[in-house]
């Protein structure tokens, strides 16, 4: 997948962070709350950074596939925001959540309209729409994340799905709660079985670096058509820095001064606009669920390059 | 059923009671969330008193079945306390909510312990305890009721449980978020159906005074045989004092002042230790969820009687 | 002060329960927030009954002065009430808090108005109301205990009221709070020290069960001027039984079966409508701030005497 | 003040932008909550562009000074930064509050640590923090606006200080709040004093524009010292971005994509980092308290000179 380019390339870079990383100590812990990612070595670290013209760059266990979770969230995000544009903004916020991840108290006060995309609350809201667009949002995702990345085996990982909705009481009784608002369209457990499927999606950081790539070429998709107005990709983005890193925000804004998402499985996408994507991985999470490695990762690249936007 | 008695009744009181009612303007409306609610008159009353020995006395609508709702969380606190004791009160706490009856706040606040048994987060923790004990909670409760009221035609309306769970969004979200905190032992779906059919239940004024009788008897049943100790009954009376109205126990601890509980059906039942149990039925409810006419008529009981326990 | 009665007399009962108390292993902690508290004995214990004819029995240390601290509340309540009236109830609440006493979270729900008379918020209310009806609220309180309870030498412990103003930015919270939403009328500062100096009275258990009496009458003071109508007493009564002893309501409702109120002093004052009035005292508190020994007392009472209202 | 410059230059765009302005329906309403700000003229506007060696450009009312207010939040945070370095961060946060600016209901979750330096609660912190640095944070804030600016009579205006004052209720229920969690370290009448004047500070577009350059050139002044670290410049700029703009702080940053601090006097500052420093000024507001016409101008100057960080 990696081209070959005369001049200036990403690879030095990557290669000084994976050393630095590998000296590192400390590197959290993986999820505990399904065995499948409890399972996963703490000490696996991989790294990739696409530039928009499909080169990609990449270290370590970079074309390792690993559960992306909630990084799947700004693709359905995309993919909604593509069908139905402004009206999906009536059904979910844009603002930091200020609580944790999935918190029922900011919901009930708003009336069952969550404050953003990226809590758990906003992407059940994202997915049902969705759902209701595409009559199967699972497979849209899945479409769009081969299509992107050229990788035609990039699937769900049943089994994790299966355990995501064996451990999913919270996200049903969020469900359920924004449906005795009138926010969710789809039956409940239609609802669950397509959002527990979207976070089971196994993808490489090579996949996810080039998945992402619309939103550093401000909408435009890997094949040149258009997903995303620049104004909506310039949105996503916003949204990426504000509310991408759980309750982290404002700390990983400050340390790595882009736009990101953080996935519990230990992922992290990151956007420079106009210049590239990255995404890295490594399984052992800090207590706020995001990935101690990826976090450390991705402020050497900035402090590197220099390619912060602050 | 109303047998003779020599000396002192309590039929002129309910008579007299009867009569200042049908003057009195302003009944409220009926429960809206449901169709088989909203439909009720609000015109409809009705009384009755059960003493110990099981003398009733009535007026109205008393031989009316309606629809028993939240009046049936009393019943289900009982026959689990009979069975499992104290142990019940480490699923569940005793406190008055301080909070709108459904509010999922406090919840999260508590870790999935609701505050007492008569808030609809606390009444799914005891049916499902229930559920356990029993394999049918709702056969259990139809078997209790029909045994201590001698009426072997009180049933559960099934079209009204269908309705209900129809509408159980919001119950579902309280089920599936205690479950997140293994609250919950029973299947969500099954607690549910249990849940949904025992508020379903349809009894009149007779009835429901008659069944409350073990509550006046220091926790013996309507054949002799004890279904919970004295301290046992004390102790559901005083949760009815302080939490049997939703957000107005308050006000009717010094309107009525004595154990009561209420249902959007626009039942309510009340307790004179000791002397006498009452139920009243009128469907127009307050905005806080409590039947108008039913409050008023209490209040005049008490007032009439002086059987207030203040 | 103790006259003479021929017949019943409820001395066997204290001395008993004296004695049963003295064996009964842990007494608490008493409350720490400020040094003249914290340095109570917990082994000291009293306990006194008064009858409504002024009759009083006691145990113990019961014509001990202590820190009457939030059990003056009813007494500002009362006094209040005999002056407006119902419209103190457009600036409190009657209702159960269901949060810790003094949580701001409930008063930001509710618009600066606070669910009751005895949470703190509730207290200021009616002491800033108090203060507008009479120029000086603690003045006010203190004329009427000694009035009461016949012992002039009651007062205001200067020392004690100095060092909960010092250790009183949690009141100072709630004033200013209140009155940005309007709902104090004097200057926060004029109302903190008000405030401070009624928690302050020192009084005896003999003094308080006295003081009480007007509640066991329906209203009527010692020297048999009413002060509150029978429907206020009742009304004084419910609140008490519903929201007299912080987070511990329900607990006590069934425990004790009274209408009770609590101070951090380690006081309790309890009523028996029509009955008698009573007041224990014991330092150590529980970690909800009750009296372990006073409440064990009452339980002790209730249950040898049969005079709960349930 | 404005120097000349051969080539590129910022004040055609900012001619455009105002006449654009010009033309706009619905300007908000200003601040009504003392009736300093209420008076304000919703048609004044003024719009300032600094670059980092100090060449200012500017339209309308750009030499008019009004009320900061809000904006000299970001002052205090990098003056206090600066003497103090990370141990602030032990006394507030840097996350979004996903609530109304001058919520308690965090601040209760959070044991008195506000979540970030730009709510009223924070700022508290931060300018309890510089006053215990400085002896007199007021003064200190002045000093550095005038040098910054080079504006001698920049100065606070002690009426709108004293209105301030009058209607503090509720920060002066923050600081009491945050004080019995011992995260004030000055007496609290002392705080506010300071804190109202502080925000009582009257500057113009142009030196609020020369003023923040400090955060365009990483850091430095405008005399060439050095007042933060690149990466405590970093972090300023990224807490505005996540946090500068009230509850609207996502929907800025997609809409403007700046790190920006808005106050209730209307202005607004923002930042391209490396590039230039804006202050735009208009006083009629939006419901979440930003400026109507301030919003619309940084958003068209982003849209002309495609300087937003996305």
């Amino acid at each position: 997948m990696t081209k070959s380019k005369p001049s200036l390339t990403f690879q030095p870079v990557l290669d000084r962070i994976a050393a630095e990383i590998g000296e590192m100590p400390g590197r959290g812990r993986p999820a505990a709350y399904i065995p499948a990612l409890a399972a996963c070595d703490p000490d696996r670290f991989g790294m990739a950074v696409a530039e928009p013209d499909g080169t990609v760059y990449g270290v370590g266990d970079w074309r390792q596939p690993f559960s992306a979770q909630s990084i799947t969230k700004v693709f359905t995000l995309a993919l909604d925001l593509a069908r139905e544009g402004d009206a999906l903004w009536e059904h979910v916020g844009r603002e930091p959540s200020g609580n944790p991840f999935n918190s029922l108290v900011q919901l009930e006060y708003e009336n069952g309209i969550p404050r953003n995309p990226f809590i758990n609350a906003g992407a059940l809201v994202v997915t049902d729409r969705l759902q209701t667009q595409t009559g199967d949002a699972a497979e849209a995702l899945i479409a769009f994340l081969r299509a992107e990345s050229g990788n035609d085996q990039l699937s769900i990982n049943e089994a994790v799905a299966a355990s995501e909705s064996a451990h999913g009481d919270r996200n049903a009784a969020l469900g359920h709660f924004m449906a005795s608002y009138g926010n969710i369209g789809n039956p409940v457990p239609v609802l669950l079985n397509q959002y527990f499927r979207q976070c089971s999606v196994e993808a490489s950081c090579a996949d996810l670096a080039l998945a992402t790539g619309f939103l550093a070429r401000r909408g435009i998709r890997a094949d040149g058509t258009r997903l995303l107005s620049g104004s909506q990709a310039k949105q996503v983005n916003a949204i990426m820095l504000t509310c991408g890193t759980y309750d982290a925000a404002g700390e990983f804004a400050y340390r790595v001064g882009l736009p990101g998402k953080s996935g519990v499985g230990g992922g992290i996408i990151a956007v420079v606009p106009g210049h590239c994507t990255l995404c890295v991985w490594s399984p052992g999470l800090d207590e706020r669920g995001n990935s101690v490695s990826g976090v450390a990762a991705l402020d050497r690249f900035t402090t590197l390059t220099g390619l912060s936007v602050f």
